[in-house]
């Protein structure tokens, strides 16, 4: 498993060159009726079912469940942030959705290199994401545009939200 | 082109039967800076590419630009509000991204039903999203669950987000 490279305050990418098939990153994230709020915020997806108690249980999930897409965002900033990191350029995406997520899931999402073009700097990243059981939530390849010089940048501050 | 289903305080789903090939919802949006904000609080990307004037006059882009996958977030809420609507579940989606989108840039994202399963509920639609030039930004299939039991729902009010 390849070290994150985020420090508190730098971050250091990997370029194209250095990207090997099979390295990885790994990290967790617990999710909470924040990133959902968020989500439905920055999305405009306010349905009842993320974001009504009353109603969700109601429906075949029982109780709140976050966006599926909440995942994509997820992987999305490990890609840009670890591997391969800053420079990175973001080309494609697939997804599968295969299990609900739920307030308190604790979700394991792993980045591995699957592919390198030869022709041109391209790299197709196997992305998984598992829940605390190990069973896959979601899954898909990502393509990138992996960066050619090496980089390490200062982090900008995460934007100050409040709620409510 | 399908009326949208929303109103000030209501929304109703088309169920899989209703749905035709050819179908289609249409809507903007308005990339600003606040979406960007909230999908780094969302995400954790807080590359400085989105986040940082300066360091973004550096890059190839020569402006911040917003995370890709935010036009993943706005086609997945039309897939929740409009079409289909609610009770909807988000089974995949393909995405790749084509062009930057930069702060102020007018979306047009467009779902169109494209594909119906005969032995399951199950539905591709066609997602495209336009600059206000009218170039693909981004583009993918979705593939949903279609709900089966027509629904009109109260919408939750949207989050009180502050930022800053």
């Amino acid at each position: 498993m390849t070290q994150s490279a985020i420090t508190n305050n730098t971050i250091t990418n990997y370029t194209f060159e250095e990207l090997t098939i099979g390295q990885s990153v790994s990290f967790t994230k617990v999710v909470s009726d924040e990133h959902i709020q968020l989500f439905a915020a920055t999305s405009g997806d306010v349905n009842p079912v993320h974001l009504d108690d009353d109603f969700a249980a109601t429906t075949q999930f029982g109780k709140r469940i976050a966006h599926g897409m909440l995942t994509g965002a997820f992987i999305s900033a490990g890609l840009a942030m670890q591997l391969p990191g800053p420079g990175t350029v973001y080309l494609g995406q697939s997804l599968t959705f295969r299990k609900p997520v739920f307030i308190g899931d604790v979700l394991t999402v792993t980045l591995t290199v699957k592919e390198k073009r030869t022709d041109k700097p391209f790299v197709t990243i196997d992305c998984q994401v598992t829940n605390a059981d190990g069973k896959a939530v979601a899954f898909g390849d990502a393509v990138v545009m992996a960066p050619e010089a090496k980089a390490t940048i200062t982090v900008p501050a995460m934007p100050k939200v409040t709620i409510g």
